[in-house]
């Protein structure tokens, strides 16, 4: 089979019919994110991070694929559940809510407030709705109010020695061609600006061509737990959104750039002796103190298999065709479960299921699907320049 | 060779000759932790738990094992350090500071306070220094204050579901031993009654004859990630501290009661497959929110020791003494490093060593030493008793 078909037909055929058949909350509305292997519910606590992201995959399909009435719906149920109960009086969004929207975890961090703002911008468009509209671009803005102190009251740590995080400038990345469309242009280029410098000259590190999670603020490096840090995933799923940016900007070099960003960070982080992608490294080799560090994520496999046909799709480089068919056989290996539908999410190091379920508190209809999408678009492109 | 010299030669020529050889700050005072394999530091930082238990350790050797001046030294470097750079302005300890001592992580619990007041009751005891006494008992009614609000503006709950942990009322039940020479009597008999309450009537599940870590103010379940939570190492640890105080109130019926908790958990935390005991488990077998859930850490592994060593020197229990073997076995094989001195501290589920290390944020010089000396001290009863 094609890759083009493999991936369109998991999309529309297993993926989301799994979200359609087994997340929905008829009863007070938003989604079920908590699900086992075979899709049951197993906790109804529901978290804004994946109520935004589910509410934006479906917008996204909506506008993409096809005018699927009921798509839309499924949209509007997570819009709705967000608005009415996702919001705190100050407009930040909060980490979780009950089963019927009584606030669970404060509004701690600005992520839940990206991902409903994705969300209500995708769903306005494909609704037609203004107030949506507005509420995502107000959304954007308080976003960028808090951008410089995310976790406000919060933040645990002194200003004795400051850290930048790479979380902020790789979302914002992503979210303002997101935004594009409901943003006034001089936004849009000023905030692409910011986040590809950001991302490009502060984070990517020029002698070890890989990306620091975390930097200081004049960007050079500390020598500390989080200064060390790498978190290959983010690496390689920010160089994605350069590109996206780089062939809305028409540069090459760019696109040149951050596909050699992406094979130096999985030469960097591929586990040689079980195969996979580390979830976190110390770039000097010392213990990580995440105990996770090993583990192979859905996600990390996934934005590298859409960054790899990207890349292919712009440079045609066999380097990357190499790396992306290495990526592919481990991931449609490892994660993919046909009989039940919808990836598995955590492996241990040696590629074995870690946790049985297909959601939880920070998987939910995301990576899978948008990945699903990216990748059967490119290998359209990649199959018919061949043809 | 017999356990009880086991014990402690493995205490006095392995473990303790390790943190004084590797752990002392002569430059800023206080102790590195962050150690790699063989003892090597290999981040600076400073962290007010462990500086804490290890200036507690040095303290309790010297006053139960021997009066080794250099021992008192250690725990006054680590004593003055804690004194000096540990406080800030409203008496609460930091999470963790720059080697010189610069507040870096914020006083965002009230365990690093624990730690720090039992250190400082040992080094009273141990050096007659009134003024670091009347410190611990500033420090220990510092914690009652803030005990139902530990977190403070750092608390990210709503109070829409609010539950209640387990960690405090077992530090509590330990805290006061440690502290009861310094305390008025009334005030050891309110706080211990408190906290074997806790423990034994309302985090113990009569049904299953598990501790839950987390339960409703009312001691009711909660169907949640943290209400379903079990951490078979905390309750297991929280038993030996029963032990304790019911060898002080000589109470017969809750030793029976404290053993028989023990091998339930262990029953039930106990990997069939590959053999030690997991680090967190949900209570419904639902896949728990902590990735690590599999792994096997030290401090289960080695306070499960002391408890089954406890329960047998105080039980003569022949099942205490079967479970106790299979611990030792798993444990001795796995986390022993006699090459290189100390004891690994994070094993994968397989027993394989997940980080090359004998210390870092989170592992000092405490679990292992403690357990050394409590089950070199019960092997003793116990050998002294079958003679």
């Amino acid at each position: 089979m094609k890759y083009s078909k493999l991936y369109k037909e998991t999309l529309l055929k297993d993926i989301i019919p799994f979200w359609e058949k087994h997340s929905i909350d008829n009863l007070y509305g938003g989604y079920f994110t908590c699900l086992d292997t075979k899709g049951n519910v197993y906790d109804t606590d529901k978290f804004m991070w994946l109520q935004g992201r589910q509410a934006w995959t479906f917008s996204m399909l909506y506008n993409k694929v096809k005018k699927n009435e009921s798509w839309l719906q499924i949209a509007k149920n997570g819009v709705d559940f967000l608005r009415n109960h996702g919001i705190d009086s100050r407009g930040n969004f909060y980490f979780s809510t009950t089963q019927d929207g009584k606030p669970l975890v404060k509004a701690y961090n600005i992520f839940s407030d990206c991902f409903a703002a994705m969300a209500f911008s995708q769903y306005a468009l494909a609704s037609g709705d203004e107030e949506v509209k507005e509420l995502a671009i107000k959304t954007y803005y308080n976003i960028l109010k808090r951008k410089d102190n995310p976790k406000g009251k919060y933040e645990k740590t002194t200003d004795a020695r400051p850290l930048k995080g790479f979380s902020l400038p790789m979302i914002l990345s992503n979210l303002v061609l997101e935004l594009e469309d409901i943003l006034p242009a001089d936004e849009v280029e000023k905030t692409i600006d910011f986040s590809v410098n950001e991302v490009m000259e502060v984070f990517l590190d020029k002698k070890s061509g890989l990306i620091y999670e975390n930097v200081r603020p004049d960007g050079s490096h500390e020598d500390s737990y989080n200064g060390r840090l790498l978190n290959p995933g983010h690496g390689i799923e920010a160089m994605w959104f350069m590109m996206d940016i780089a062939i809305r900007k028409d540069d090459q070099k760019l696109i040149e750039r951050a596909s050699q960003v992406i094979v130096n960070i999985l030469e960097y982080s591929w586990d040689e002796k079980y195969g996979g992608l580390y979830y976190f490294m110390d770039v000097k080799g010392y213990p990580p103190q995440q105990l996770e560090w090993d583990q192979k994520l859905w996600w990390v496999h996934l934005e590298s298999l859409v960054a790899l046909s990207k890349a292919y799709e712009l440079t045609k480089n066999p380097e990357i065709k190499k790396w992306y068919d290495k990526i592919h056989n481990y991931s449609w290996s490892h994660f993919s479960n046909p009989k039940n539908g919808e990836w598995f999410g955590y492996l241990n190091r040696q590629g074995e299921v870690l946790l049985n379920l297909k959601g939880g508190k920070w998987k939910g209809c995301f990576h899978v699907p948008r990945a699903m999408y990216q990748c059967w678009k490119s290998f359209e492109a990649i199959e018919k320049s061949i043809q």
